[in-house]
This record gives structure tokens, sequence and C-alpha cells, in this order.
């Protein structure tokens, strides 16, 4: 038979040799109408989510390579399997491609995937690509919980410490360097900070660890800055909060970069978004073993920046003078990502 | 506390009430980071696939009402489910949208969704909202095998039958007419083959059903006509395939469409596309076992419509004059739908 393999054929061929081969989980990869997993152990349950990036809306294709945009694509998602305390397993991503986008472009998103996916035993196990005007991607995420355990965002409790993963506002900074909106610090900071945008790494191990403790009474992760996803937790937990600015968690690279362009770091900390960090709320007795459990198991930091209030103490930002504020507006009100 | 509820989060509250209360598999429905559902039961393996939909690549905003779109958006990838022979569990679903795109958009949208979704018994649990140029659907749906059985591409061998369920060339004929390329052939006619076009029914139960009989050798969905979709099946299970044009099943709105038009019913069968039919193949000597099993299932209609040869045989369409032919092209050859 002549063969005439279509377009779009061929790309699946491109991406079925970049993924390479799958793990002994997968039963039926990329390829088929549908992928084919082991399900999930007993006791575990199943979780999923998904997530759309838009060209010109969530990256530009000029600031972002194809390989840290796989990458990305995947992390944002992880991240929200992350924040439920869960282990991801497998990945699907369906994509749209401009008009003359080439195999050079599928095999760098497609590295990049993977190359984050083997981080965390994931596998992309399936795909469709599609043409459109812009960039599209949207990544499906397949996870388990780990035992029947699972943390929403709901059960946060007047006395509640707020604790944050990491350090907030870098990737920002990151965003605002590669746009060329300021001065690049230069050096290692500026390098750091534009990674953190480009190519963020998902709490998974955190989450798990936080999720372990049954200490946790509600997490989520940090896309829209604290200023924005701090007020959501607290609408879905029904409470209110006040967090301090003073002890909100900066990494040195974004000291530096705000000595360097006087850009006021805690703002970028505040309203920034796409720290992709846990924001997890627990007893106030139970904070530091929580803090403790997840530092051991991922060698992360974790801060106490506030307390969870009753609901009509509302929700505030003790400044540097002790001053109670409102918190900012985010600096981005663009409808985006939410919960999966 | 001062309620500042973002758009997006607007929207969410929109998606939760219009999708309304979820049933008892789903542990946790939308609005948190991931959802939430029961694990496939033992012995079960979690099928996973995803398919995007793209504005005037895939549909046009004014031919379509939302209601239609979100039902077609879930049929395309419960089709995929289908052609595995799994049962759909729960969908997410990615929708970018334009700026000013309102509440009516969303509350339609959710609304055909979830009214296909309660046919199969298949829960939305998820979603992401985003702002898009064009409007962008990308769906995934999670499912489980029925025991440990699925049927792939890639099983089928020389000698087996070729069956279709169903008739072929009616959605491409309603999308003629919806695009005022034809006459109408009006009535009961033309409305059929338009709803065929944008609201298809996936071949869930046939494909359940053509599973169980454990003589089905390949199975994929007609997403790009027979003539682009069996030389696929052939490729993946390296064979050869002969199709016989006067086996082609048509139904009776489409002869009346070509009666009228003067378009030969048989380039639609089998070039149109979006069929969502199932294409099967199974050993000569069982496939009357395997079209009965699925017409009691689901009162559907399975034909036989050629053979699989062996791979140094070819493909060939024998036309209705006993003439060997090569298949047609696709009419429309963009890059597409694929296996999830």
């Amino acid at each position: 038979m002549k063969k005439e393999i279509s377009r779009e054929d061929r790309l699946i061929e491109v991406i079925r040799r970049t993924i390479g081969v799958a793990p002994p989980e997968v039963v039926l990869g990329i390829g088929d109408d549908a992928a084919v997993i082991a399900a999930p152990p007993r006791g575990s349950l199943l979780l999923i989510t998904t997530d759309m990036l838009v060209e010109d809306v969530h990256f530009r294709a000029g600031l972002i390579s194809p390989f840290q945009l796989g990458w990305k694509s995947l992390a944002v998602n992880l991240s929200d399997v992350a924040a439920m305390g869960g282990v991801p397993v497998a990945a699907v991503v369906s994509l749209g491609l401009k008009k003359n986008t080439g195999g050079d472009f599928i095999r760098g998103f497609f590295r990049g995937m993977k190359t984050l996916a083997g981080k965390f035993d994931v596998s992309v196990v399936g795909g469709d690509v599609v043409r459109s005007r812009d960039i599209v991607v949207a990544v499906a995420v397949a996870g388990k919980t780990t035992g029947g355990t699972f943390v929403t965002r709901t059960g946060a409790r007047p006395g509640d410490a707020v604790l944050v993963t990491g350090t907030l506002g870098d990737s920002a900074a990151g965003l605002a360097i590669l746009e060329g909106r300021v001065e690049n610090p230069g050096g290692r900071a500026g390098a750091r900070l534009v990674a953190c945008h480009l190519k963020p790494v998902p709490r998974i191990r955190e989450g798990i660890a936080a999720a372990r403790t049954r200490a946790v009474s509600a997490m989520m992760d940090i896309s829209d800055g604290i200023a924005a996803d701090l007020p959501r937790l607290a609408r879905a937990s029904r409470v209110g909060f006040r967090i301090h600015e003073n002890l909100l968690p900066l990494s040195p690279h974004l000291l530096k970069f705000a000595g360097k362009t006087g850009v006021p770091p805690s703002r970028l900390a505040l309203t920034g978004g796409e720290d992709y960090e846990l924001l997890i709320c627990a007893a106030h007795s139970e904070w530091r073993r929580v803090a403790r459990a997840i530092t051991r198991a991922a060698d992360t930091t974790v801060t106490l920046i506030g307390e969870i209030l009753r609901p009509e103490d509302g929700g505030t930002l003790v400044d540097r003078t002790g001053k109670r504020r409102r918190l900012p507006r985010p600096a981005f009100e663009h409808f985006r990502r939410q919960g999966g």
C-alpha cells in the first residue's frame, strides 16, 4: 500500500519517538484512541486536573523555548496535584499549533515535558495535535492519593497557622526581566529568577509530606499570588485571615533584584503570581511539625506568614510599620488558572 | 471581609451551579485544585484521552450553539473511550474564551456537556477557564476497562472482516447544509443530518458490547472518514484491506440529500469525517456474532464493508462497477484529531 501519511500522523510519530519507552504501569501509550494505565492501588482515590496555557495570554512565544513551554505546561498541572497532597501518575496533552510549526517545536516541547515528568515518575501517555491561530496547550493529569488522604481548600479554621513553601515573588521578577521591563540584576540572581518563571518545579514531595502529617487543614498552590489565592482559600473555608508583610519569604535573588530595580519585593511576593509554591493551613500547635516534615522530605523551607481568623475579621495584611491594610489587588486580573 | 471575587472565580461558580450535584463516585468535584473520584474497581485498568476543538478549525461559532459545542466537545472524547471498549467515568475541560464571552455561553456550554454526560453516567468534575483569541475547548476523559479487556488498533489480521456501526457520511452532509454549500433537503432529513454533525452520539454501549465478545481484533472510531481512518488502523496492525463502495451503510436521509444536491453519497461516507461511528475488525467466522452482540446491546446496525488483507495487498476500494481503486484523499487534510 502506498502510505499517504498525513501531517497529524507524522507529528504523532515524532511525539511517540520523543517520549520514548513507557514505564511498566503504562499498558498502552501514545498512538491509539485512548491510553491505558494501571489503576491506582486499593484504598487510593483517583485525582484529575486540567490547565490551559494560551499564547500571548500566559506566555509569549519569543520569551519561552519549546522545551520550557513543555516543562511549564506540565508543571502547572502537577502543582495542582501537589496542592491536594497527591501523587501524579500520567499526563495527556492537547496541543494547538500554528500552521507552520515544525517538528523542532514538537520535539523540544515534548522533551521539556518528559524531562519534568521523569523527575516525578509521571508518564506522558497521550495527546492530540490540532491547528490553531495561537499556540494553545491543555494538559490533563491523572494522579492518586496516598492512602485515602487528600487535602482541599475548605478545611481552614480560625486559629490555624498560614504557611508557605519556598520563597515568593521570584517568578514575577523573572518575568519582568524577561520582558525587559526592568534592569536585569545579572549573574546568578537574574538567571535564577528567570528560571523560576520559565521552569517552575511543582511541590509534589512537599504536598505529599504535608498530607501525610494529617495535620493540614487546607492547602492550595499559589498560582495568582498570595493576594489572590489566600482570599480564595479563605472563601472556600469561610474564614478570615491576617498575614504579615515582614514574614513573607523572599529569596536573596529577589532582594538583589529589588535593590537594583527599586521594585518593592513584597509587592511581587503578594501579587506577582506563578510561584507554584504551596499555601498550607494547620493548627497552630502543629505547624512546626508540618514544616519539619516538609523540610525533611523535600529540603524546602516552610515559613509561617500569618494566621486564620474568624470570617467576620476579614482579610488583612499587616505592613512593615504594623499598620493593618487591605490586600493589594492582583497584578493581573485576567481570568485564568483555577482549580481543576 | 469585602469580597473581591474575580471574573474567573465567578465563572467557576456559574459552572459549578450548572453542573449541579455530583454523583456519589465523585468524592470532590469542581472548585478545588484537582477533582477526586473513586478509583476503578480491582481488575480494571484506567483509560485516559484528550481532544481539542478550535474555533474556525473544527467549528464556527455562528453555526453551533454553546449547548451543542459542549455536547460535541465531550462526545469526541467519549468516542475515543468507546473505541477502546471502555466505560467513561469522568471528564475535565479546559476552556479558552474570548474577552467578552458571558455567563450565557458558559451556562449553555456546560448544560450541553452535562446533558450528554448524563446519558452515559459520566461526571464533569473539573475545569479551567482562560482567556484566548479564539474559542478553544480541550476535554480530557478518564474511564475504565470492563474487566481487564480493551481493544486497540493494532490487532487486525488478514482474513478479518471490516465492520462499521451505524451509517456514514451524515455528519459531512449536515456540515455542508450548515455552511450553506448545498441545498437543504429540508424536513426531517435535513434536520437529522445537521444533528449528526452538531450532536454526535458516541458509541459507548456499542464499544463495550464489541469488546465483551472478545472476538474483536482491532477497533477505532471514525473521526476523519473511513478513507483516512482505515489506513491508520491498517498501518497500526501492519495489514492491507479492501472495502466495497456498494457495502457502505448510507442513511435514507443521506440518500435524500444526495438526490437533491447531486453530491455522491459514497464520497461523503468515505471522506467526510466526524461520523464517530466505530470501525471494527473481527475474524470472518465471528463477525455475525459481534454484529448481533452490538445490535442487541445498543439497537445499532452493524455493516460488513470489506476485509483485511496481507500488508503487501495494500489498501483498495472496490467501486460500484467492480473496479479496484485507490481510496480518495480525505476532504480535509488538516492536522487535527488523533488517538488520545
